[in-house]
Order: C-alpha cells, then sequence, then structure tokens
C-alpha cells in the first residue's frame, strides 16, 4: 500500500495549474481543463480517441468493482465475446442494421481470408446471439445471464469530448435470454434500478427513470428504458439503457429452446448497459471552479495528508503524519512530503484532482494533539483531535456523500419544469432547463419539436400521478406526460 | 448468491458427455473436447478468433483479480490506452516494427481523415511511450508504473488453438518508466519472481525462470526474461515475461526527464505481461481423462453438492443439502438438484467441468449425520460427520491445490534432462522431454539445432551452478547452460 500511496504523488505532474475559466464563464472549456488538469484523460493520436490516465481509469474500476457484485449476485457472469464481426450479422436485424452501420470500423481486406468485411464492434448483440443459439436447446439452460466488460468503437463524426464522445470508449453490456416475456421484460426493469442505485448511491448523481419514445429507443428493441440525469449546463445525460428485445434478435439468430410443452420456441431477450460516460457525468455533477469533486463512495484515495513543514518540527511532524496514515490506511490516504512545494500550492492540487478531505498538520497542531481536517466540496475547516480524527474521517466521508446527491438533487427538481405551450416550452428549453409536458408520442411532433426548439425526448417518465390533457405540439389527446430537454 | 450458484447449474448444456478420446491417445483433440465440454471458450466465426465462455472467463477474473492486488501494492496503477494506433509509431523504435508489421490488422482507409494506416493494438508499447513523452518531466514524475488490461489483435496464420494461439486475446502489459537503469532491472526481475508466485501457487503449475537469448527476446528490448512451464505432450509453454527495455524506446519516443543534476535524460524503462494463454497451460497442466480439474485457489465454484434424491426422502436430503450450501457460502457452492438426471450422470458432469470437491448426500449419509466428500483430482471419497464438514472441505482445498502442484514440479524435474551431444540432445527432445545443455549463445547454432531438431532455446535458467563446457553445436567454450525444448 505504501507505493500505492507514493505513486499517487509521483505522478503529478510539475506543471501542474489551477483552472483558468470558471464553471459560469466557459462550462465546457471549464469540463476540458478538469479533464486534463485532474490527469483523468487525454486526446489520443489519432482523431476522435482517448487515453484514460490512472485517475479516470481509478473512478472506472470503483464503478466496475461494485456494478460487477450487484450482477453476480444476480446470476449474471462475465464472459468475453470477439472484437471483430462478420458484415453479414449486422444485416441479420433490420432495424439493428441501419442503427450502427453508419459508425462501423471495418478492417481492410488483406487481412481476411473471406470477400465479407469485417466489423470492429460498435455493440456486440449480433456476435454474443449468434453464439446464444449453438448454446441454449431446452427451457433448462434458461436463463442465460452474461454480460461483458469491452471495448466499443463507433466512428462518431461530431466533435470529440473526453469521456462524453469519442470513437472509442469503454462499457459493458448485459444480454441476457429468458423463456418468457414477463421474465425479460422484468428483468429489464430491475436492472434499470440497479442503474439508478449505481448512479445515486455511488456517484451522487440523481436520475429520472423512463421509457423511451419509439424514435428514440435502441435498434432493434421493443421497449428501451432509460436512466436520465441533468447536467449544470442545462443539458440531459443518458445515464444507461435497458432494453426489452421480445423476440425479434432471438427470430434473427435462431435463438429457439424446447420449451416444457416440449415445443421450440424463439428466446425472450434483454439487454443493458452503461459506459464510461458515467465518469463525464461524474465530473459535470459535482465539480467546482477549484477542480474535480469526487464523491467519497467512488474515490480510491479519499483523503490527502499535508504536513506543514519547518526545519526545526519537521521531523516530528513527518513522523506524525506518517502514524497518521497508518491509522487510516483503509482510505488510501497520500501522504504529500513534498519539500520543494508551499502547503498552499499543494491544497489547491489536491483540490484540483477531488480528493474528498485533506488533513493538515503542523508544528502548532501537533502542541494542541490536534489537526485540520478540511472536506474538498465545502471547504469547511474542523480541528480534531488526534484520537477522534478516524471516526470525524468516516462522518465527513458519509456527509460529504450525502450532501454532494442533496445538492445535485435539489438542483434537478428545479430543473424540471411543465409547460403546456410550445411558447413556455421554448422558453424553459432557452433557460436551460428540462421541459415536463402532455405529448401525443408520435414520431412526427418529436421531429417538429425538436426542429423548433433543440429539444428532443428524453423519456416518458415513470410514476406519473394520472393526467389527461393535449400534446404540447399537435393538440391531440395525451394521457401521460413526456421529459423534453437538450442532450449530450 | 443463490443466483449465481443457480446459474451455473442453468449453464450446463443439457447434450453434455464425457470426453471421447484419452489424453495419451491423442492429446491435441483431448484439450479440444475439454476446452468445449467444459464450457471454456469456443471458435468463434471469424477464423482465429475466440468467444471466452463464463466458465473460462471466471478463470481469467481470478487470475485478474490475484494480480491485480499483486500490481496495485506495488504502486502500479491501471489505465486505458486507445485500440488504434497511427502507422508511423510503428516505425519509430526499428526491432519492434519489424517483429510486429506482419501481424497486424489495419483499418480501412475510409474511416480515416488521414492518409496514415491505423493499426489494431498487437501490444502498446508505441501508444502508451507517446503518451508518456508529453506526461513525464522531472525525476519526481518517476517511476511511472502504469498497467492495462487489454485486448490484443495479432494476425496469426498458424493454426488456430483456443487460449493458445488465437488471433485476439486477453493480457495485461506493464509498462514503466525509471529515472535509473537499476531500477528498472530490478523491477523486471521481481516482477518475474511475481509471476512465478502466480503460476506456482495460485494456478498450480511450477515454472523456469531464465533470460532469452539475442534471438528470442521481444523486439525492442535489451533484456527478456521468461517464465517457462512444461506440458504433458513435450511442449514448454511461456507463461509471461518481463523485459528491461533500456533507453531504446525512450530515445525513439522522446521520453525525458530533468534528473536531480538539472539534466534532461532519457527514461529507463522496462513492460511486462501475461496473456490468457495461462488458462491454456492450466488446463493442460492438470486435466486428465475425465475432464478439467481446476486448482482449488483459481476455481470460482470449489465445491457441488449433490443431493442423492429418492422419493421418500427426497425433502429431508434436500433440506440438509440446502443447509449444507448455506454453511460452505464462501466456497461458492453449487447445488445441482436436477430431478431429471441421475448422480452417476451429475459426477461425470461436475468431474468435466472440474470443480474441486464433490459432496454427495443421500438418505443413507442422512442416517449417520455425514456426507461423503470426494476430491476431483484423485477421486478419494472420504465419509464427513456434518459438523466436520467445513474442517474437511478447507482441508482437503488446501491437500489438493498442494498435491497438484507436486504432480506437475515432479513431471517438470523428470523433464529436463542434461545432454553433451546432439545426439543425445535429439533423443531427448524426440522423448518429449527438454534439454539442459552448454551452449555458445549465438543466433548460428541456434538456427542450426532448431533445423535439425525442431527444438528451440527457452531460456538460459537462473540460479546455475557455475560450470564451464563446450557448445554442444559447435564446441566452442561455455560458461552457463541453456534449456531447449520445443515450445507452443
Amino acid at each position: 500500500m505504501q507505493g500505492q500511496r507514493k505513486q499517487a504523488i509521483n505522478e503529478k505532474s510539475s506543471q501542474t495549474a489551477g483552472l483558468t475559466v470558471t464553471k459560469e464563464q466557459d462550462f465546457s472549456e471549464w469540463y476540458n481543463q478538469i479533464v486534463e488538469k485532474a490527469e483523468l484523460a487525454d486526446y489520443a493520436p489519432v482523431h476522435g480517441f482517448m487515453t484514460i490516465r490512472p485517475n479516470g481509469y481509478a473512478i472506472w474500476e470503483a464503478i466496475q468493482k461494485n456494478f460487477d457484485e450487484v450482477i453476480k449476485a444476480r446470476g449474471v457472469k462475465n464472459a468475453y465475446f470477439p472484437l471483430l464481426i462478420p458484415e453479414s450479422f449486422f444485416k441479420k436485424e433490420q432495424e439493428h442494421a441501419e442503427g450502427f452501420t453508419p459508425e462501423v470500423a471495418w478492417v481492410e481486406k488483406d487481412r481476411q481470408e473471406t470477400v465479407e468485411r469485417l466489423a470492429i464492434r460498435p455493440t456486440s448483440e449480433t456476435i454474443m446471439y449468434d453464439a446464444y443459439s449453438k448454446w441454449i436447446r431446452s427451457w433448462r439452460d434458461l436463463p442465460l445471464r452474461i454480460n461483458q466488460w469491452c471495448n466499443i468503437v463507433r466512428w462518431e463524426i461530431k466533435m470529440t469530448k473526453l469521456f462524453l464522445r469519442t470513437r472509442e470508449f469503454l462499457w459493458q453490456e448485459g444480454h441476457n435470454v429468458f423463456a418468457t416475456p414477463e421474465e425479460a421484460e422484468k428483468d429489464a426493469l430491475e436492472m434499470l434500478q440497479e442503474y439508478k442505485k449505481l448512479d445515486e448511491e455511488l456517484l451522487a448523481i440523481p436520475v429520472i427513470l423512463g421509457v423511451k419514445t419509439e424514435k428514440e429507443k435502441f435498434p432493434g428493441a421493443v421497449n428501451t428504458y432509460a436512466v436520465e440525469a441533468f447536467m449544470p449546463d442545462g443539458k440531459a445525460l443518458q445515464m444507461g439503457t435497458t432494453h426489452f428485445l421480445g423476440q425479434n434478435f432471438a427470430k434473427a439468430f435462431g435463438i429457439k429452446f424446447l420449451n416444457k410443452k416440449g415445443e421450440f420456441e424463439f428466446g425472450w431477450q434483454n439487454s443493458w448497459g452503461f459506459s464510461t460516460r458515467l465518469i463525464g457525468g461524474l465530473i459535470m455533477t459535482h465539480s467546482d471552479n477549484k477542480g474535480l469533486v469526487i464523491p467519497p463512495k467512488i474515490a480510491f484515495n479519499k483523503i490527502v495528508i499535508v504536513p506543514i513543514l519547518f526545519t526545526d518540527s519537521k521531523e516530528k511532524v513527518l513522523k506524525k503524519a506518517r502514524e497518521l496514515e497508518k491509522a487510516l490506511l483503509e482510505f488510501n490516504p497520500i501522504i504529500d512530503d513534498r519539500e520543494n512545494l508551499s502547503p498552499g500550492f499543494k491544497y489547491g492540487e489536491w483540490e484540483l484532482k477531488g480528493i474528498p478531505l485533506r488533513i493538515e498538520i503542523g508544528p502548532k497542531d501537533l502542541e494542541k494533539e490536534s489537526i485540520m481536517l478540511v472536506r474538498r466540496d465545502t471547504g469547511e475547516k474542523k480541528p480534531v483531535k488526534i484520537p477522534e480524527v478516524k471516526k470525524e474521517v468516516l462522518k465527513s466521508l458519509e456527509e460529504m456523500q450525502s450532501s454532494l446527491f442533496k445538492k445535485a438533487k435539489a438542483f434537478l427538481d428545479s430543473s424540471i419544469v411543465e409547460a403546456s405551450t410550445m411558447a413556455e416550452l421554448k422558453k424553459i428549453i432557452e433557460g436551460k432547463k428540462m421541459v415536463l409536458a402532455h405529448f401525443c408520442e408520435t414520431g412526427e411532433c418529436e421531429d417538429n419539436i425538436k426542429a423548433e426548439t433543440t429539444a428532443g425526448t428524453r423519456c416518458i417518465p415513470f410514476n406519473q400521478k394520472p393526467s389527461s390533457g393535449k400534446c404540447i405540439r399537435c393538440g391531440k389527446p395525451s394521457k401521460r406526460k413526456i421529459l423534453f430537454g437538450k442532450s449530450y
């Protein structure tokens, strides 16, 4: 563990400096600077690609660890399917093919024995379901529940945004086959709740759950369910989706099983996934003008200890700092004992990098047998007696986690405004909020609203109070409201 | 956890049947059948590619978990670098370019904005070191220690062998920069010891450590160190390599740092990696004519409980079996309560799949308040009183782990034979063993021996007793012995 903490220090680059814009001045540039200066990710030499640096990857690992436990407890197993997929596979499910073909990167012909092109996977339905059709024979083989953690390539033409829009990203994709449609749909909805839990309890990002419109659903799905978050710049961010696929893919790929009645039946499928986008959402939701803020539960290094070094008391202070480091080992503390830098510079650097708690310890603190505990999000300083440190650290971490969530939840709640006319809708969207409105759920009105306001449909939220009204665009009767907003 | 164990049962395919060849009759076909019937991996629709099925991937996850803890304790951090690498990057280090270019798969031109081709990574030195050159400025940034778990594509033309030779595989690649050559080389040698520990203590595969010849070393390395295992079919299997890279890549990619004297200096590098090949080595080393044998430490499900079901005692037996399942939860037991299959069939199936221990429990056992505990490797049966089960399970798992290693170690030791003439060498190799012999360490003799005997140099083993002799091929003086053998 010693080595690990040392590393955190060594990795800081000597050129680190604070942010040069505020969140309010230029949100996009503020985001880019945090990603760069907190050393979360870098632009790769190939346009549109990114390198996820250790600080960013540690967040992904924490998400993986948490979610992997959740799915394994649900009976899901991990596996690994090939990176390259034959072109003909994409053509088997019509909607799916149309949805993905434009974004596919292909392998050069001279590396292929066949005339058929090979795609670098933009998603793995086709290659996985081809295998499933060989593995599944009987109802005894069901449910088949497999997840894959892997890299994905989609040749985006929009501008690159690290973690949010890159041509390669990392994700998890769960692909499952059940004996009945009820089981498949139930699981898709339960997984949506698992995503909500991950987003809210771990990442402290409040979300809205709902179903996508016909137009916005996943190519090949019967229903797409989504977890939507809302970012401070007025755009919604999709934090994960789950899909009930019905028998669409099962019919295209021949996934059949002998049911209990002894008849062949096509399997009932669902799928669900989230990606390294979540890290982008995390950065935007919590960070401030000092830099990154990482919710304690997802932070690998939860504490930085900064000893205040003067020549005559240096040894005593360092000794105590190291004792603290040991006592707080479970929080993976970083001890910043660099002698060529001032405490102020160090505070700035670790604030920029988002370490949840700072412990300052100097000769005066030592006299009082205490330290100063500083929270990253509020800046609140609190003197703590040394024997109380661990207890106070735990308390502060918990308070910070819950306070970050509350703050983000208040923002989300205040960002959803009801509208009943197109003029209202337009004004609310321009005011960087989302609109909840009655809607006829047709693609035509969806297209028109998008063209007139730049806002798309996010989802039809669950648990609406029964209401009846008129579509905000065409005036046709509507029984439920939908959420409109700009999006990433 | 309930769900997880249930899954293990459900995934068994209804067509499972035993092996149709023995290890002795046809080793290669025996291996293929185990991989297929224990559901470890499958051939993918694209030639040369594989699907790693849940049972196989669980072994990889156990290896990852173990090794990830090891490297993190050493101060290594994980990161993720892009899948696609510009062609020009490969050309920066001459030997490296020559070594890898023939195996590279390229992305089609129509997905590229530049005239430059993009390679699917066959290894990541070039893309990582380009980034390192931007991240490293001062000795304070060193050591930089980064590891990546990822997929790799190399367009092999030899015949596909699941886990051992496929065009895509999974691996870890650690790439590190130090301020001095001593540190870089020391770390490369320490990592070799970590590999040995992983192989011997976790996978129960004994290995030989040594240095590769000039001819066999990694393209671009100063020294390549290897961990070599020996398979029952008379071929050596490389289980991992570590490389001291000197400043070769640092010079090619401009990785410079300001040293303590205030001068710019090129970084000193090393790298180390192992792949999903390890799973192939595991299968070959321990399995038998009943199927897969998984060393207990690496097995996810360490026990299968088979209740012997008769109509009149079914409920009582099932109840006790479920109590046992709960009591043994830490071993992720599978309970096989399928009613349509005989106990004998179930035993065969779980033996094929390599579950380390089997617990049989029937009405007669119940009367005696005992169960039957059966070891997968030896077949040894032992009645155990129910209150003693956990203790006996632990003991049996430990004994099995150590017994598998001992057996493999005895085989390895008996498979290394000293030779002093070419005739002896040839005969030993034909007898499916390895040869230890004095050697002049020139490429010429290496080529000649390969041509004449099909045996290549494996490594110059460490810790040799000082000896002097003559090269087995040319008769020139030699001060150390080298290991020859056929290889995968």
